[in-house]
């Protein structure tokens, strides 16, 4: 009996995933992109399951988000920039990737355009909506958190950084577009590099910032469809295109 | 004595005039638009002067902001609804153009894509930079207004809207756009009517909203400069464009 109650949970799940999907492809479909339902991670709940395979033999602890690699010796040395999780993981920029797939189940998708799909925009604050983008020989982690930087008052803050080196992220331009109800929002901006802390570049507030009301506006269902796309911008010109 | 001194501190004023204009125009000489540099006014400090010359012989008294017509009898007339001014002048839509440049020396501009330099942006909220736009046969009022709806959290808020009827209103789209630092953010939306409240538009945060640091990276030396454009949208279709 359980198996099947289990089993219809399940198949009503898929559904629910094929609705929101054809949803996002019902808006986006004039452009063909690629839609990715992404699921949100209230993570500081789930963090000491998820990262218990990364807990390495030394066991040094829980460390604090963006500890700005106080005790690591090689500068190369990263640590697991997955936001909100505690997880004491660090390793080169090459096995990031890796880490954020295996360890914290993180998606990865392939294309120059894609959509990214962030449903149940409604649970509180901190959650965090993350998924890895391939593109241009890169790999870049998009970021979309719902925090309250002023008490009772939660934001949405979308941020795209590059999984390699400041100088590799100045070549790269991104874009997250937001359309709906005859509004449209769009953000343009170099990506940061994973390197830096995407803690900071949320409390700087240079990303795209949306308050509650913007956020509802933009959303169908609880559910957030943002558009991204990256290019190159070898000599940068947006400010002359203008 | 005291005429030399002023006359030096309106070169003075002119010179740092043309130098923000030059600085504009750098920004956006590549599409050769229309700089419109607009001062500050923070408002309720000189809502009795300013409005002296509208008060009618019946002294309603200074109504609040946002009244929504209550002693209005004839649906035609509009309040001022130049903003934060508590100014009590009522008339039919034709005249509030007239009304707002003579009585609030508010500016009419024409061009269909223009440059909004607003100065002084760290003067402490509630203050108001507005423009009048004359476009495509009708006038919009563009309002940018530093606000603190949380303590303590200045934010910035700008809206376009028809000097109009609402169903006038729905056959245009504007944009506004700041380009600076090598990020670019674009807000497209429909106008609102004047005979919506300007105060409503921006407690919903359904208009450009930047928080202070945003703000910032988009400024030059305390200015901002907002590219504005306006087109006709009889069939909306910026769903479809995307």
């Amino acid at each position: 009996m359980l198996f099947f109650t289990q089993c219809f949970g399940a198949v009503l799940d898929l559904i629910h995933l094929r609705f929101q999907h054809y949803k996002a492809k019902r808006v986006f479909s004039a452009a063909g992109q690629l839609v990715c339902v992404v699921n949100p991670t209230h993570s500081l709940k789930y963090a000491p399951t998820l990262c218990a395979a990364a807990q390495t033999s030394t066991e040094r602890g829980i460390l604090p988000p963006c500890h700005h690699h106080e005790a690591v010796h090689d500068p190369q040395l990263v640590p697991c920039m997955c936001p909100l999780f505690s997880c004491p993981w660090e390793g080169h920029l090459e096995v990031v990737v890796s880490h954020l797939r295996q360890t914290h189940h993180i998606n990865i998708l392939q294309g120059a355009e894609i959509v990214f799909l962030a449903t149940d925009m409604h649970l509180p604050a901190p959650t965090d909506w993350i998924i890895m983008h391939s593109c241009l020989g890169h790999q870049f982690l998009l970021v979309l958190r719902k925090q309250e930087k002023y008490e009772g008052h939660p934001q949405f803050f979308a941020t795209m950084m590059l999984i390699g080196t400041p100088t590799q992220a100045d070549n790269f331009t991104y874009r997250l577009e937001l359309n709906r109800n005859q509004r449209r929002l769009k953000w343009e901006a170099t990506p940061r590099s994973v390197l830096e802390c995407v803690d900071s570049v949320i409390s700087d507030g240079d990303c795209l910032v949306l308050n509650t009301s913007l956020a509802q506006l933009f959303s169908d269902n609880g559910s957030l469809a943002i558009g991204i796309a990256i290019t190159t911008s070898k000599v940068h010109n947006s400010e002359a295109e203008m």
